[in-house]
């Protein structure tokens, strides 16, 4: 029972002092299942005690019966959805995590991912720790579990001094909730406020549905303290460094109708979209999306390229994860069963096709062929961000480096592979004006290789293949 | 136990002479899940007798066992998708149905409804016959069994000389196959073949996904016969009508990539939207569907006007059919949870929303308030269709009469109650034109209340109400 | 899609104007559970309509959610227990069947077995029925619809003078409550009140479980219908015979606790242990039941010779019926699982193993062993019941006629193949004799192959093998 | 979130060495479901992992999938069933539990219940520790995390010292099972060999399922270590102490076919109604036992006192643990739905009623007023242990002390409460000569509040009510 790499893609919810806080929990982790959609759950607080449901399954399955908000009491609730790799897909990691400690109860949700985890294991287990799981989050707790400080916030800081990597952090207590945004601010997360219940969101699409006020974002570095006055203490107990927020939220995590990072996503999205068309233009007929992330990007293509905007690709929109796959040879049977071309758009036509990125370069090559055989005379691919070479450690699940086509393979040669026309690629350069955050840059990582937060050398258990191969990619 | 009205939306699909015959049909009806979420099923033949999986639930979870494939063996198999209203949504009524009469066994799937059930029913019941469900397609089979012909086929034609109304059916039996469509044509139903085997779908977005070959729709009154010799014999058995297919279909029922009635249906509805911004042009920044159907309206009606076209309005791709409302009033929360406005985009604009009908106008006015709250300066309604003044008897699930806002409501009346700055309908004469099928009209009761098939007066049981208050509006 | 022959054992029950009936109905399905443990259902009515619950499972299973009892509301309730052998064991098969005919809705549930269902179907198919189950029950209620006649009682009565076999019958229409026992009276049924309500039941522990009051044994050939009045009108509309009630519902099949035919069924049962100990003395230490049919016969038989009675096989109370078989061979597995042999007591002694009966010899062959395996000296086996010689055609599950072992063995040929140091069957004379029912006779229709109660030549469709080997038994 | 009172009954299973191992654990955990009917688990090892499924369910339930045991592969396994009080019955709390420490993984199994789990948690939690279940089981695999010995034996030695109460544990790690039983040994377990490998259980039924050699009891005090080279390493680590195996594993709580602590349940049960008899005797014309605990000492009884035995008490053996109440009063509901009077056998009768204990008396009551409304003239209540006035730490279900009737209340007041003519308890004296273990006393803490292992003063964290009321107790 070792640690898979837990690349996790998570998205975090709570609720302080609202009569219906477990209920509202709920729909808030609706509004953020594109976060995850593997598992979720909910911790309540009462004022005495705290109480969990969790399970495998979507939000609306999860928490699809009545009877479970009755387990739920309580003004107070964090809640999480949590996607994750194959490996360590087992109930046991189901989040928010709730243990027993010398203080009392706490439970807690996390999005985002330690590049200290196996170091800080090794020593807690050499110290006598146990771990009834393989999430970073168990980490955190058994941290502010043997910290020598005396208030639960010490604790916490105590503990977050030791952890590197990115982290949303979300505690629940008897009598409060604690928000925590890394200090590279790695991943979002905002405030908001319904009534006199406070709320945090990863994203504020959740804020939406619940009718809450947006607030405002929750800093890199900020600790949000709630408590039974209904007070709100902001602390910054983090030494201070340049912020790195993940571009690739911009580019497809995040929801279009959410606001991070100072920014919507949308119309963040859209000027990838028109910055991609005057770095790559092209002789066309239509410009068409790979739905759904890639419907903004191309609506800006096409109004900065002046070429029409079709919707060539139709998405099934009762896809979910699990499927049966036919016996046989169905040609780009995985992109079928999500994707169907329409014929009589593409029929002779040049076609530029947009989609956020290429990861290993297989569904592109099945959407090109698909959309060449549905007709099409010419397919330009163009992606609305920098090649991917690097596997991302702070919580996006990408696979291994040399899984990642454009760590390995030219321009022409991924070209080639994909069986396209022409390929462009959004320059690093574009990418970063084109969002143009103010008095900030971001995370570039998957795209150059620079990590902002270091990973420790592997000097403990070096046959477990810590990081595995992954691990010179960074020297 | 009587009968509710049964309007029905639904699929059907069926393999004939394939060796992954039920695992074909289950993809089928996943590409066709969108004309039933309630209930799905599959009859398989083996040659020597039928087999049967059916269930309350999508399709992805009602086959999403290999082991359920185990139970259908054989090289032809038909599968239905249902959605029905609430009263007669329950297990008895999972399609296909499969009896055994005096010649051996017999399955159906059907798509439609017929008008002169309730008279079919009694007469039947009056003669002795027994109903173990509510469908209509238990009288079909009643029919086909008390025929005193002698052939499966003569039989299956009697029955059907006795049925009035939209229908598109798919029988199996040990041995073959048949496909009939009604002398109108409501329904979609088109020819497919794979290898040696035929597929019949009720669209051809569901051959795409196997990738059979579109060979051609069946047509009005059309009965197909499969039979072991591999061949396909076409037979018009019926007295001949003036085609009336449902222009509903193109206006929202369809997916877009399909092709019914000799047209694309993404195509199709991108020209009713310029058609509309043609009829009701409006001053306005943006042009924003109400997604998914509302998307290629919009797109024309953009593309016409020269006015942008915006995703104003972001939906949540994993709403499903349960969904536990929240305690306390959330504003517009029907529509919020399936829908939220991005606000970046809308704020300040004068905004034109396309949408495909409006029913009970509720959902108009949550939206048009939704779009208001989110900053927009002007809210302007337009509606890729003619009014909805009467209900539908030929298979579209529309409430009664009464609760058609259009029937008794002015159009400004209606602008006033969805709270809308304009509201503009496609007129009927526009929608025609600008589908334009060749060498066909269109049903056009549900706009005009002219119902092509007459229904029978209420001579019997008139007491339970047959039809209802809904029969009067013919007269 | 054929009739398999269905030879079910069931129970059935009923409640007639009790606020509480479907939950009533549900105790009382549970009292019988032991009747039939494959599925189970429940109709009910509220006056206007019918309402059902029916499922494969146990009745604790089946209804084991308060939230289903909101879908059977009303004040008269009729419920059925089932388990039929593999073929037939599927989901369309679960009673009560409930249809619509000309007169409204009616639900039946049927315990027994017809023997010219065949004959009926066939003769009912070729003037037009269709069939949609494989259950007799079915072909009751296609001749209840097609009937002549005018009033529900005499349709009823119509039917049934129609059909041959043993039945005890329950139907509830919107209105009233009709049961009827067949002319032969092969199986128990009871009548009983609880307040102003009528309750039926097929044994008496149901009426108990409910504290209803019992009132009497409903008669061989008698109709018992339950009206609004409150009254209830007992009909003799058959033709009078000789009654022949089931000695095998003594033997094992009811509950001991029951008083059926006139007798309290664990005082007949140690009245068979002793006449078997008087046929069939042996000079040994202990008796010990097979558990737990057979523990009032071996305490008759230990008290008739004096030889200690102990509880020599302990039997495992959490036996379901899907068990995973283990991989490898463990030695009587079948057996092992459900019981386990007390070495202490069986060791060194002469043993008198008591059971109700053998079938194929295998199970006892197995518990001989295993008895012998624990240290016993010497084992006589006894049977509280003559030879099994020949198939039930009347509603108890026995093999075909050349899986009996004692149709084609001899005594001493079965003690040898279940390896026992003696065998002795009790006497047809004595097991009449010692249960003693006053003024009838018995069914020995599987002791002695005589019918009561013919069945037809296999007129029909001879190639399906209409009963198929068996039926040459009775000539 | 605080640690409710967990006394849990329980047992548990292991093998080690068998191709087969996780197949027999199930089989065995289905011979010991008896022990705890509210969950169970299995973990097994492959040699390099360790894999788990565990689930709240009966054993056929959680494991009545094939697929199940594909996730459980590996020549070593244990299991565990168990049952607990309401409040701590959550999934969480499923064992075995399984970890990761400093030295690999290890999976727990624990039958039993520590005394000083308060303190050690508390202490633990001092030192950092975070505690995610309520069991006393992961106390004692954090003793063994922070052990500064080197081998896993010294290890679990080292936690075990640590640790005051009873338990009968199961250790798997990659390599190696270990067993161990309390120095008192109050619960028993038992060594079994199959083929090449080793096997333990709580009781010896479940050896004879698996048809595994029964070698001998683990003796109190002992260690069982098994290692990869087939050998077993015997070990007594602990300060020997007088033995106190538990007195209530005869009277009723181990199955009647096992054997423990050197005796047959049966026969000890047996001798239990003899010594009753003995002691009470009374003039009446039957003896009946509540089953299905109390048939042995029924017959003891009968047997002894020549008066007659019968089954006057059916039992309904499709009882689950989740059933519905009905909204009505029905008199003595909570037995009823278990348990049917025979009237043919009471009416009119003196009848002796045999249980194994009274607790809170309401039962007996219930019991006696059954038998008396179904005719008998006098109920004489006979109980096979003497009064149960205390609770118990060490591993049995019993309530607060003032819950338990013979704890506030004198013989007779019993006796007037319950109804009976006559009461009578079976004697201290009576109860320990009559099972008459060599060499060894019994626990009596139940009986006579002496406790052979003390629990600690409540000197941490006194206003949680470390024990609550029941601490004077001991005093």
């Amino acid at each position: 029972m070792n640690f898979t790499r837990p690349h996790e893609e998570c998205g975090v919810f709570g609720v302080y002092n609202h009569p219906e806080a477990s209920n509202l929990t709920y729909l808030g982790l609706y509004a953020l299942q594109h976060r995850g959609q593997e598992s979720c759950g909910i911790v309540s607080s009462d004022g005495t005690s705290l109480h969990a449901h969790k399970r495998m399954g979507l939000v609306a399955d999860v928490f699809g019966n009545q009877e479970v908000f009755k387990k739920l009491p309580g003004k107070s609730a964090i809640g999480h959805v949590r996607y994750s790799t194959a490996g360590a897909s087992v109930e046991k990691n189901v989040q928010p995590i709730m243990v027993d400690y010398s203080r009392g109860s706490i439970a807690v949700a996390h999005n985002g991912n330690l590049v200290n985890a196996q170091l800080l294991k090794a020593e807690l287990e050499a110290y006598g720790s146990i771990f009834q799981t393989t999430m970073d989050t168990e980490i955190i707790i058994h941290l502010l579990a043997i910290s020598h400080t005396n208030s639960l916030v010490d604790r916490i800081v105590d503990a977050l001094n030791r952890i590197k990597g990115a982290y949303c952090l979300l505690f629940l207590t008897e009598t409060r909730m604690i928000a925590v945004r890394d200090p590279n601010g790695f991943r979002p997360l905002c405030l908001g406020r319904l009534g006199d219940a406070w709320v945090v969101a990863s994203e504020s699409c959740a804020l939406d549905l619940i009718e809450a006020e947006f607030v405002r974002e929750i800093e890199p570095g900020e600790m949000i303290v709630c408590t039974k006055d209904g007070n709100l203490k902001s602390l910054f107990p983090f030494k201070k460094v340049e912020p790195t927020p993940c571009i690739f939220e911009f580019v497809y995590f995040a929801r279009p109708d959410s606001y991070i990072f100072g920014k919507n996503v949308y119309l963040a999205r859209k000027e990838l979209g028109r910055q991609l068309a005057r770095e790559h233009g092209v002789d066309a007929d239509i410009v068409i999306p790979v739905p759904d992330s890639g419907v903004p990007a191309a609506m800006g293509y096409a109004e900065e390229s002046g070429i029409s905007f079709e919707m060539g690709l139709i998405r099934n929109h009762y896809v979910g994860r699990t499927f049966i796959e036919p016996a046989q040879a169905i040609r780009h049977f995985g992109v079928k069963i999500k994707l169907n071309p329409v014929r009589e758009i593409l029929k002779g036509k040049r076609v530029v096709v947009i989609d956020d990125s290429i990861v290993r370069g297989t569904t592109s090559r099945k959407i090109v062929k698909m959309v060449r055989n549905a007709g099409a005379k010419e397919v330009h691919m163009r992606i609305s961000s920098p090649p991917t070479s690097y596997p991302c450690y702070y919580g996006i699940d990408t696979p291994n480096r040399k899984e990642l086509i454009s760590s390995s393979h030219t321009l022409s040669e991924i070209c080639r592979y994909i069986t396209a026309d022409s390929l462009g690629y959004l320059s690093e350069e574009g990418l970063v004006n084109s969002v143009g955050l103010e008095n900030t840059g971001f995370c570039k990582a998957c795209f150059a290789g620079t990590y902002p937060v270091a990973f420790p050398k592997p000097v403990l258990k070096p046959q477990m293949g810590l990081f595995g191969e992954e691990y010179s990619e960074n020297e």
